[in-house]
């Protein structure tokens, strides 16, 4: 027997309440049941989002969201801010560049965040830039990029601001509409304790202008249709029913603890995680961090991909390794969406136990120790 | 207390079995654990195709992998056939004009199927036409097409042959291999008796050498970023896992009764309704029909929303209505995917009391007399 324990920065542990929701029998989307599901879930992702504007919602993987804040916007040659700091910072790049528009990478040292007042110049230098993309929790490298002040230096600007808040949604301190983020995109299988395969995304007044101008090609992904059915309290294209019954209950659970409170867990369970690596003589990675996941530097003489593959295969803890030029190089853990303190010190007893395998000097319970007086506090 | 019964052309009903395979406890998409998984799914979903070819999933709806094909294998200003004759053929000229292709529509009057002569005969007009989209059975009108005959016509060309299949995979004789159909669609909540959420495309060698001079933009539906992850036995996005848990169990069911049975079924299901239909003194609305879902036409003097409204408020029975321009002039009747003899009396049963109700001079229990007669013996 071996129990499984799943902390990585997504897919995360779904709660079983939420998993048996979505095994509900089938509804029909254009049926009369359906419809207030589908309000009641657009009106508790705007609570999540902290937003009284739209929020969509696709079938598709949290990228197929970062797609349609592209391709409903831009027009080919128009010029765009990607901010790079990780895969996830690059993806954005990717995207703008298959669809044809002029994107300028603004490249970040791994494990570090872009400053406001760096976004500031850029957008003086660049005064015709569209639209800047960036990304809250940079997951590939465990960074939390300040889009709080970033959000005011664009909303000064004629620019909109676009957010990948895939991994921090839900988990990151995040106000859509006070803090002037345009677009904030986000995934389900993250913060929101549910199965992969459903996409968010929320739309300013300001970001909405720009979608009659846009002349991307789009179909599926095209934000304009999504809204327009919204309005009809219905999706263009048929959605993932059984992830809408097991959002409505991950929602319900969202609203009974309260987001503050949750984003008050998230922190202290990174700072237990952190606490208890440093405890260990290991390094982190990130210098601008998230508690969304921590990245930890591989210590030196010790083969990174075995520190993940212990951890999985002889004691059933699935945490991720380094992604990229990262690989070998780091591992990940993340306490994220249906996470408490008892995954902290399974996890940390677990790597206590294969870091002292691989020969690394352990003083076992050490990091526990660190972790539990965190708790004592917090 | 009211039980439901769901017999739309989808969503259509899940098993049990399935629903429950699909709140399993989350897995990890890159854990040893998932690659099993996705290989027994490739190799189900290559069965239900009846291909030796690649058979890739997205986090989609249908309508992605419609898109998916579109894009990739299209390049702005390509002339493309779009074959029209309904709701879902129209889609095919929406999305590849979408993406700039020169589509040319090629209308059917609603109800009917084009034949292959046509095709022949408009591919010797268009020699530079890149690929002909169509679609297997028009959901919105019960209307089936010889993709068979279609398949021989467009192999002798240099066009591709694209069928979206969405509705009739697993329900429909079809064999992508022999009938030498380029590209095929298909959807999870169909036949395939699982939530919506998944989407499938498979593809040939004549199809895939299009990939490559492909131009149209994509991103998060390009067949050769799926193909090549494919080959490492991944996806390039996080998959929708609890619906790939379902797909598992809902394949193992499949093979189990084995697809020729399957559509064996789906064709005595079809017939019975027809069969209780006509003996009801009603009229069928397609002249080429689908076993998938059979479109009734409203009786004159009866308000054709209220067929279906009566049936779902007050029996609990959820049929469709008419789509688009045959809105209140049909509904629609489907016994797809996780149907039996007992669905078919069940739906025959509520239009019965539906009917009389509505004025319609009803005998009743003469509709359900004619589909047992089918059933007696078949």
């Amino acid at each position: 027997m071996k129990k499984r324990y799943l902390l990585t920065p997504g897919p995360t542990s779904v709660p079983p309440e939420v998993l048996q929701a979505g095994s509900r029998p089938m509804i029909h989307h254009r049926a009369p049941e359906y419809e207030p599901l589908f309000t009641r879930t657009n009106e508790g992702l705007q609570y999540v989002f902290q937003t009284t504007k739209p929020v969509v919602s696709f079938a598709s993987s949290g990228t197929g969201a970062m797609e349609a804040a592209v391709v409903s916007i831009l027009s080919p040659g128009d010029k765009a801010l990607t901010v790079e700091g990780g895969k996830f910072g690059e993806r954005w790049t990717e995207i703008a560049q298959a669809y044809g528009a002029n994107a300028i990478p603004v490249q970040m040292e791994w494990g570090h965040a872009i400053k406001p007042e760096r976004i500031e110049k850029l957008l003086r230098e660049h005064p015709d830039v569209k639209a800047v993309f960036i990304t809250h929790c940079e997951t590939s490298t465990g960074v939390l990029t300040d889009i709080k002040n970033i959000g005011q230096v664009v909303a000064s600007s004629d620019a909109v601001l676009v957010v990948d808040a895939i991994s921090s949604l839900g988990a990151e301190m995040l106000y859509s509409d006070e803090w002037k983020l345009d677009i904030v995109v986000s995934g389900s299988q993250k913060a929101l304790m549910m199965p992969p395969g459903m996409a968010f995304a929320s739309i300013s007044t300001k970001a909405r202008t720009l979608l009659q101008s846009s002349k991307c090609s789009k179909y599926y992904f095209s934000l304009s249709k999504y809204l327009k059915n919204l309005e009809k309290n219905t999706t263009p294209f048929t959605p993932a029913v059984s992830l809408t019954l097991a959002l409505d209950q991950a929602l319900e659970l969202i609203r009974k603890e309260g987001l503050e409170q949750i984003w008050a867990r998230h922190e202290r369970l990174a700072r237990a995680i952190r606490s208890g690596i440093h405890a260990l003589g290991l390094e982190l990675f990130a210098k601008d961090r998230a508690n969304v996941v921590t990245a930890v530097k591989v210590p030196e003489g010790i083969d990174g991909a075995k520190i993940p593959k212990i951890m999985r295969d002889d004691y059933g803890i699935t945490i991720a390794g380094g992604q990229a030029k990262l690989k070998g190089k780091i591992f990940r853990i993340a306490a994220l969406g249906y996470a408490d303190t008892f995954d902290v010190t399974t996890v940390l007893s677990a790597l206590e136990l294969t870091l002292k395998r691989l020969g690394h000097p352990v003083k076992l319970g050490s990091g526990l120790k660190a972790a539990l007086e965190v708790f004592e506090t917090s």
